[in-house]
This record gives C-alpha cells, sequence and structure tokens, in this order.
C-alpha cells in the first residue's frame, strides 16, 4: 500500500467537503471549522454509535446544559484561576505564542539541523545555540555539542510540565527567539483559555463560554440522584459544544477554539469501586502505558487484560479499568486500528487541577500520539467545592442496611447551674468544652475524678474556668447510626469528537494499488455518512422511474443515500463515492429495465453481485445495520464480472 | 376534562426533571435552562424526527457552522446594526426593562384595572391614566375613558411596530414609570442582542455568538453547490445552539437567552419558484391569518388548502407553500393540536431586515400564540450582501439549454484616431461614453447622423467635447449568451425546537377523570423520551432474572426503557411514568416466573393485555415504531382485567 501522504488527504477532505476552515471568505478564523455533508453525517454516526454504546446499554442519565456560563461557577470549578496557557509576545512585532509550542519548536529545529549537520558533512557549520530561524524547507544545518543535544532532549521531554517561569528561563538561557523575525520575546504571561462575555443588559454578570459540559453536570447532581430514585452508582452523559480560545490553533481539527464533547460523569462510592459489570470487559487486553514506564524514558505500551490490569493496581479500580476497556471497544467499533491506540497514564504533574487519576485514550496519527478521549478520577473535588461554595449539599444519604453501632466519649452539660454559674462567659466556654476531642474529654474526665470532683480548663484566649462534676458528667455512650451520607467519587470518560473524527479518516484512508489517484475511505457500513450510493448507468430517461422507487424504498428504511445521476463515467462516479466512504452501490443499466435486477458493488473490494431489486434492498438493509458482512454475501450469491469503465 | 393549571404542570416538570433553571444553586440566570433526561430524550426525538422529516426525505445537505463568528460576517448581514431591542432604565434604582415589554404590562394592567372597576362598580376610583402600580393579586381598579382606553388598544395592537422614540413618546404621553417602585424612567435606548467575545489571545478580534445558525450556511453556499454537482434547486440545513442576550427574559423555555434551532435555507431561482413536489401538498389545509385579515384587526384565520392559497396568491410561491404545509405535517406528527395551530403573515413594518415575505406557524399554549417556526422568503439579501463585502461570488452559472441569442445598441471607438485626439480627456470621454443606456446611444446616433456626422456630448463634470461619425460607430449587434448567472433566492424555515417542546407538552398534558393529581402527558410513541417502563410486582429477588432478560432484548431493538423495581406500589410506579410520558409498561408477576407471560399496558387508556413476552416485545416493538396502533392491538388480542392498585 502506498505510503501516507497528509497532503493528499487533506486535498480530498477539502474536495468532497467533509470540513473547511470557518469563514474563509472573510480571511478565516483560526481553529474554527465547518463540517460540511460527509462531516456532518459523520459526526452525527459517531454521536449514535456513542449513545447507543453508553448511554443507552448503561441507562445513563443524559442532560443538556448551557454553554453559557456565570463565573461564580468556574472560579469555584477552579476554572478561572487555572484554565490557562502560558504566552510570551515579540516585543517588537507584538505577534504572540503560545511559550511550550514555540519552545518545543524552536528546539526540534535546532535537533533536526543537528541531524542534517551529521549526515551533509557540513563541517563549515560551526556549533550554534542560536539556530532559531527555520528557512523555506526546514531547519539550517548546524551541529550541538552532546550535553545541549541531551539538555534539549530532556526539555522536550518534559515540556507539558513548566511552569511560566520556568519557561521564561529556559527561553533565556537557551536563546530562543521568534523562528521568523529573530525578534526578542517577553516573559511568558499566563493566558486565561476561556471565551469571556456579559450576560444581559447591565454589563455587570460576567459570563464564559464553557471549557467542558462537566459543570453543568456537577450542578446538576441533586435533580439527578433524585430522577434515579436516590439509587448508586449512577452516571449522567452530555453531548455538547465546549470552548477553549486557544492562544495559536494549529494542527487541523485536533487544535480548536469550538468543539463537541461527549462526557459522562459516573457517581460512584468512594469506599466501593467495584463495577458490576466488569466481568464482561476483564479478558479484553489493553496496550497500557503507565506513569511507571514514561517515567524510564520509554514509550512501549505493556499490552495485558484489563483485568489483570487492576489486579495488579496498574489501573486504580474496577470502574476506571471497565470504562478502559469500554472506551477502546468504542473506538474500535467506529474503526479506530487497535494498534494505534494506547492508554497512557498522567503523570502527576501534568494532571489537570481537578483530578487525582488520569489515562489518557491516544490515537496515532500523522500528528503524533494525541489525546482523544480522557478518562479521569476526579474524586469528590467538584462537587465539594460547589457544596462549599453554594451550601447546597451535593451528598448521597444512603440507608445502612443494618444500623451502625457505636461507642463514643460525650459530654453532658447541665444547663441549670452552668448558665447562672459563668454568665457572660458561659457561651465561649460550653463551645469550647463541645469542641473537645474524644482524648481530650477522656484526660478532662480523669482530671476531675484525681483532683476531687474539679479541674480547671485553660482557654485559647487565656481565660481559665474551673469545672466540675455538679455540672459535667463524661462518659461512654452507645449511638445508633441508620444513615451513611457521603459525597460521591466521579469518574470521568470525556471525548473529544473531533479528534476522534480526524483520527479514524487517517485511519481508514487507502488509495488503490498502483493508482495513487484513486483513494478510499473505508468507514465501516455504521459509520459511513452517507450508507448507498444508486447511479443510472448513464442519464437516460428510462432509468429515471427505477431511480425514484429504489430510492424512495431506502428512504423508508431510513438508509441515508446518494443519487448521482450526472453526466460523469460510472467509474467516476464510484471513484467519487469512494472518496466518500461510501460502502454500497446500486447500479441500475439497461437490463435494469428488462428484468428488474440491478447490482450492488462494494467499496472495498469493487466486487458487484446481481439480484432483483428487492433481494438487493434486503442485503443492503442487513450490511447497513452490520447484521451481515459482505464477505457473507459472496459466499451466498454469484460475482458479477463486468468491465469498469473509467 | 380539567380545566389546563400551569402551575400543576410547571410542578411536574420540575418533578420529573424535563428542565430545570441553570445554575440555580449559584442563585440562577434568567433566560437559561437545563434539560433533564426526561427533556433532554424528548428534545432528541423531536429532532430524530426532524432529520427524518426534512434532511433525509429531501437529500438536504446538512452542515454544522460553528456558534463563534468574527464581527465582519454579522456586520455585513445587518446584526451588528439591527438585532437589537430597545431598553430603558430606572433613573433611581437603575433596573433595565424591554420598552416594548413594559409598555404592554403596564397597559394590558391598566385596561384590567378599568374592567375591574366596571364589574365591581367601585365607582369611587376616579378616572386615571396613572395607574401604573400593579399590587399583588393584579391591577387597582381604576376606569379608563373610552378616548383612553380605544388609545391603549391600538397601542397594543401595533406593540411590535414601534420605533424606539416613538416607544419613549408612549412612555411619556401616557406617564408610564416602572410598576414596582413609581420610578421615572430613562428614554429608550438601543440595546444589541448578541453575545460579545474577543476571539485568541490579542483582543483585537471581535466575535459574536451567532443569532442564528443562517449565516453559516449561506457562507458555504459555494462549496454546498459544488457538493450538489452545481444542480439547483437545492437545501441546506443545519442543527444547533444559537444565541439571544435578551434584555429580561421571561415567559420559560418560550423566550431564552441560549435555544437550539434547526434550520433549512432553501436555494431556488428567483425565476421560477415553482416546486417538484407541491402536488404532493396541495390539498393539505390550513388555517391562514394573512396580512389582509389582521389590517381589517381581525384574528380568526381562514382555513383552506395551500393549493388554493397559491393559486389565490395569499401565500406568495409553491416554494413557500410547500414548506408550510410540510411545517404543519412534521408539528402535527409530533403531537401538536392542529386546531391550536395556524400560519401568521408577518405585517410589512414587523419583518426582519432580511425578508421580503415571511409566515410565522404560531402554536397556542398558555401564554397566547407564540412564533414556533418562522418561513421567511430572505430573497438574494445574504448571498448579495456577502458577496459584495468578500468579493467572492456567490452565485449560480448555469449552462442554457439553448443559446440566448440577443440583439443590442453598442458603441465601438477607433482608438488609433480617439487617443491621439483627445489626449488626457480620453479616459474620462470613454468611460462617459461607455456607460451611456441603449436610448442614450440611439440618441446620440440620430443626433450625429442629422447633424452632418458630428455631435456634442456634456459630461457631468461640465466639460463638452465634440463627438463624430469619423471614429464613433453605434449599431445594433447580435450576442449569443450560453450561461446564465444568478443570485439564488432563500427560502428559510426555522425552528425553535425548544418552543416546539414547551407547547407539545401542554397540548399533550392531560389529568385523569375525577383525579387532578393523575397527570399524564400523551406524546406520540416516537417522541416519547422513554418507550417502555419495565416493573417487577415488587422486589422480590425471583423476579430479577426475567427484568435482566426483557431489559437487555428490548436494548438490542434499540427502545429506550425505565426499568423502576423502587418499593413502590405498582399504580404509584405507573403513574410515575403516565407523568413521564412512558406509552408502554410490561410487568413482570408471579405468573411471569411460571408461565413466561408478562402484561402490556398502554398509558392513555391503562389497558392491559397478557401475552408471552416474545409477543409483547413484537407488539411493543411495532407499537413503538407507529406500525401499528393500540387500538388495532386491542382488536386483536384479550383486554387482560386485574385491578390496578394504587
Amino acid at each position: 500500500m502506498a505510503e501516507f501522504n497528509r497532503a493528499s488527504l487533506e486535498e480530498l477532505l477539502k474536495k468532497r467537503f467533509f470540513f473547511a476552515p470557518s469563514f474563509s471568505a472573510y480571511g478565516g478564523v483560526a481553529g474554527l471549522y465547518d463540517y460540511g455533508p460527509p462531516g456532518c453525517a459523520l459526526q452525527a454516526n459517531i454521536l449514535d454509535l456513542w449513545r447507543k454504546h453508553f448511554v443507552l446499554e448503561e441507562d445513563m442519565l443524559e442532560v443538556d446544559c448551557t454553554i453559557m456560563t456565570p463565573h461564580d461557577v468556574l472560579e469555584t470549578s477552579g476554572h478561572v484561576e487555572k484554565f490557562t496557557d502560558w504566552m510570551v509576545r515579540d516585543s517588537q512585532s507584538g505577534e504572540i505564542f503560545r511559550a511550550d509550542h514555540l519552545i518545543e519548536n524552536v528546539l526540534e529545529t535546532r535537533l533536526e539541523g543537528d541531524k542534517k549537520a551529521k549526515s551533509t558533512d557540513t563541517l563549515s557549520a560551526t556549533a550554534s545555540k542560536n539556530n532559531t530561524k527555520t528557512k523555506k524547507g526546514g531547519a539550517v544545518p548546524v551541529l550541538l555539542d552532546s550535553a545541549t543535544k541531551a539538555e534539549y532532549e530532556e526539555i522536550l521531554a518534559k515540556i507539558d510540565n513548566y511552569t511560566g517561569p520556568e519557561l521564561g528561563e529556559i527561553i533565556k538561557k537557551h536563546n530562543i527567539k521568534n523562528p521568523e523575525t529573530g525578534g526578542d520575546l517577553t516573559d511568558p504571561v499566563e493566558f486565561n483559555l476561556m471565551f469571556e462575555s456579559s450576560i444581559g443588559p447591565t454589563g455587570s454578570l460576567k459570563g464564559y463560554l464553557r471549557p467542558e459540559t462537566a459543570q453543568g453536570q456537577f450542578l446538576n447532581f441533586k435533580k439527578l440522584l433524585e430522577f434515579n430514585n436516590d439509587k448508586m452508582p449512577f452516571a449522567s452523559a452530555s453531548i455538547g459544544r465546549s470552548f477553549r480560545n486557544e492562544i495559536s490553533p494549529r494542527s487541523g481539527l485536533l487544535r480548536v477554539r469550538e468543539f463537541v464533547m461527549a462526557e459522562i460523569e459516573h457517581f460512584v462510592d468512594p469506599l466501593s469501586k467495584d463495577h458490576p459489570r466488569f466481568d464482561e470487559v476483564k479478558d479484553i487486553k489493553l496496550r497500557l502505558l503507565d506513569s511507571s514506564i514514561q517515567s524510564e524514558g520509554k514509550t512501549e505500551p505493556k499490552e495485558l487484560t484489563i483485568g489483570k490490569a487492576v489486579e495488579e493496581k496498574i489501573v486504580d479500580n474496577q470502574t476506571l479499568g471497565y470504562f478502559l476497556a469500554r472506551i477502546q471497544l468504542f473506538l474500535t467499533k467506529l474503526g479506530i486500528n487497535p494498534q494505534r491506540l494506547r492508554f497512557r497514564q498522567h503523570m502527576s504533574n501534568e494532571m489537570a487541577h481537578y483530578a487525582c487519576d488520569c489515562w489518557d485514550a491516544e490515537i496515532q496519527s500523522s500528528y503524533g500520539w494525541i489525546e482523544c478521549v480522557g478518562c479521569a478520577d476526579r474524586s469528590a473535588f467538584d462537587l465539594t467545592v460547589h457544596s462549599n461554595r453554594t451550601g447546597e449539599k451535593l451528598v448521597v444519604r444512603e440507608s445502612l442496611p443494618e444500623p451502625r453501632v457505636y461507642e463514643k466519649t460525650v459530654l453532658d452539660i447541665n444547663k441549670r447551674i452552668f448558665g447562672p454559674r459563668f454568665r457572660q462567659n458561659a457561651k465561649t466556654l460550653e463551645s469550647y468544652l463541645l469542641g473537645l476531642s474524644e482524648a481530650e474529654l477522656e484526660k478532662l474526665k480523669s482530671d476531675i475524678e484525681s483532683n476531687g470532683g474539679k479541674a480547671t480548663v485553660n482557654l485559647p484566649n487565656g481565660n481559665s474556668y474551673e469545672v466540675g462534676s455538679d455540672f459535667l458528667t463524661i462518659g461512654r455512650q452507645t449511638f445508633t447510626e441508620h444513615v451513611r451520607e457521603y459525597i460521591p467519587n466521579v469518574i470521568e470518560p470525556s471525548f473529544g469528537i473531533g479528534r476522534i473524527l480526524y483520527s479514524l479518516i487517517e485511519h481508514v484512508y487507502w488509495t488503490r494499488e498502483g493508482d495513487e489517484q484513486r483513494a478510499v475511505l473505508s468507514f465501516p457500513p455504521r459509520v459511513a455518512p452517507f450508507k448507498c450510493l444508486l447511479v443510472p448507468l448513464s442519464n437516460n430517461a428510462a432509468f429515471a422511474p427505477l431511480v425514484r422507487d429504489i430510492s424512495s424504498r431506502l428512504r423508508k428504511l431510513n438508509i441515508p443515500i446518494k443519487v448521482d445521476d450526472s453526466s460523469n463515467s460510472i467509474g467516476r462516479r464510484y471513484s467519487r463515492n469512494d472518496e466518500l466512504g461510501t460502502p454500497f452501490a446500486i447500479t441500475i443499466d439497461f437490463q435494469s429495465t428488462n428484468d428488474g435486477t440491478v447490482t450492488l458493488r462494494e467499496r472495498d473490494s469493487t466486487k458487484q453481485i446481481r439480484e432483483p431489486v428487492d433481494v438487493i434492498l434486503d442485503i443492503v438493509k442487513e450490511l447497513v445495520e452490520e447484521n451481515t458482512t459482505w464477505k457473507n454475501v459472496m459466499e451466498k450469491y454469484t460475482t458479477f464480472v463486468r468491465q469498469e469503465l473509467d
């Protein structure tokens, strides 16, 4: 098979309008893309499968919350303070760069220059640390000494983990400049990645476009728990747009300012993170790149079953493991190549501010290994901070199957004596006494007993009081608790739909043997934007009634079709639909008008069968719903041979 | 049937979490709502039906464009200047009102006060125009003189059509104040209803959240036309969020700041607005409130077929008429009561700035007749302004079936004589001559002929020149045109999904005879959030295997279910699901564990049948897909009688 060529694929995606930069007539806006009909249908099919695979399969509670979010909510969640990137500015031109990306760029260029210098033996080039300028065509060949090279490599390996001041140090130390102009750069400053706006006419209510759908789900936790008849565990789910005002977006659909996410918040008892359906997935093998492998500087994942991974504590608990396996099932069902999928554990210093453990499903494409699904254990972080801020308790109250009986040392005060005796000091003293721990109470009790019924207590404010057994009783009491109250933990699988969509396209893209112009997108039928192409051999009027009849019958079967009755050659029309990834094509020819048979062509093999219309429609339905495969069809029916005309 | 009680319905919608105000723990934000599981599923089902009814049925090209839109695009479209409402401020408290809504409120209150004064014969109340203050419990009874009353009524009838200064005049003339405090109001000022933000880190690229999905579709016109193999007419479609920063939102889901729209842009040749499928709808009867009825001050719509309406030019053309009929089919399929649906034509002074004709599908609810679908003829407005601004031609070029041959009077200049003779004035004179119309050329020709081969031309700049037949030839020439170029017109059906969803809920809501506590939402099966309830008689462990088996089989059939194995009585559980609008319930009892039969209950009739599981599942599938009706089922199977326990 021909080597992957990104430029050819991009050309195809543009030509067939899978997606395109938004507002191009107005010069475009970086990081904003519109989906044309095939991209839009592909996205809808991915989301439909997502809903069936996750929401329907597990009775998740789907919600749909607003994008516009008031400031206070995102202040509480930590996004106002921490959802930032570091940027630097060219002091002359004012051009703005994302600091870590710029350093990455420049150092990679210098390393490339070093490689070039070695391979071309350009010994005239002197060692220099100042190779910042990329000419058209790549790096300038300049040799690096081995210490510098090692230092660059270390920086690149850790690039996600530096603070802003550290990035500033690196820029100074390694003399990093604007690669285009050589201009000096300012110190890094923080830039908040949320789009800001103002709600209502007063200008005083600040709002942001949500950076994730999660907060809306957390804020509805109480209503959702009630909707679920107070049963735990349960999951909510949400599909919707989120926003990230990137400093300088690049990498096409992989880094955009507006994107569709599909997020699950699985609420679980922190004391039992086992999953009732874990058994169903325990034998699924995953490729795991855990933090221990990474800290050794290696990149080769371990392949093992999720059962084993949880048993060995590589993955913390069953619920997390269950979702990792389910994510893999989902992605491979879409058509993602399992050999180009791995799960990478976050290092502790790269974790988002709310997460306590996190695994990314990374998919390999021509851009490298890209995070497409995050699966984070957010612990009780979000529910706790929102509870604290608003005073609305986001907790589970569970009747205990058996009441919990326990003993505790407690204090009883006889108020009739206590009040009159301490008067204006009574309140301070009482709250001090009631705040004593069990151990302190035991100590006070023994002091009183050993001191003839009296003891002195010293308050933090400096005052001392004499207390005694005449009004204080300290002793063990038995308590019975019928209800347990806890804040649930949250396991959050979070899907970047655009990233998955783009990676999938790369995985299913190939060109026909010996003809790089004939590209094919081999989407599985369920995911393909259009399921069936309907082509009359020519635009002869005799074909029109059959085209109308078959297209209306396919529509009734809810099968999205495309009719191509253009005057292009039949081969040309097949090719066009191979590029759209349309898996099947029904062709109507002169024989059809005589005997009511049509041919059915399969995209990948280009093989055809010829049967009566009714039979073909049944086969198409079964193929599209993935109840049968083309291989099965070929075994049952005779291949129809006709020269394919180009 | 019991009278409609909005408070009870609102209570139900909150209790069953159809939707709820967003961020309520943070005090809420007016005009923002979250959809809980039933609301979210209902919305998804409405959108699914919309996609099938419109997009799939007519091979529309669905696109998905960004919400964030740069300033220039919305300046061109007119939204920066004209997408505004008028607001007034209480000069003391600073409270802000939407001017037209405030006037409406106050005048309606005064008219109500007048009615009250008359009915209670409170003759002590003197005529006053100052009844602005609404006490708890409604208007203060104050009589109005008949001239004032008439004036108020006229203002209310025209309230949508006033300019800001006119609203200011009304406020002054009728002494309108802040109804709560009696405070004075400022003059109306314009408030732009778009949420504003800034794209990227520089702060110099202003953006807005789109107010409609339409602009993204227009800007992709060229790509879409190409995707459609350059064939006209065609339609694009888009489902997505739009935003409107309302001054003071009210009326629940009917006036919100963030909402889902589904919009179609049907691009059509301005010279032929006939529709190829008009015949399929021509006999459908619509209730039309055209502008002539309204200008007579009447509100009773005409009922006539859309065929007749187009014939009589009440509806301008077949394409507009086709969509009005298709909109009605869609809404009634959802469950909208056709008697509470009408199509109202916009008066010329209330039309949006881009529209040249517009009909609203209005649905009646407890809030009155509310616009839920707009169907506007935007003519060539949008494509023209974007073309002019960007220089990108948004046109159709059509090969003419036969070349167009025509004659025209044209001018030919002999440059070898002309240039040297007029030197520095040659350019000005030439462009003047080339700008002459055919009639002017004919006049010039006859002047020259009648004047011995010479004539004087007077330029707008005051200069005069003598021209003659020695270097000017004026005559008829024959032209042949092979291509016609035109800017398409756009017919735009635009659906407010939230408004449709809320109106639908009111239409299908009722309470059981004699028991106002037992509410039912009679959604058609296709639209119902959950299709089937699964209830074991009790939480006896013996039922668990059957519950698991049946729920997994229903899931495989893609039927969204709800299992209720709570300890509530069976009657209570049925009622709860009547409130969710779940049309069917399968009940598992002890007989089921013996003979494998279960009962199937229908929501509206509460009637049941009892059959083996296989049979029941087949029936449910047919019912949910609306291939059969409960009436048909009841005719075929025996009613199962069991006392319903409450």
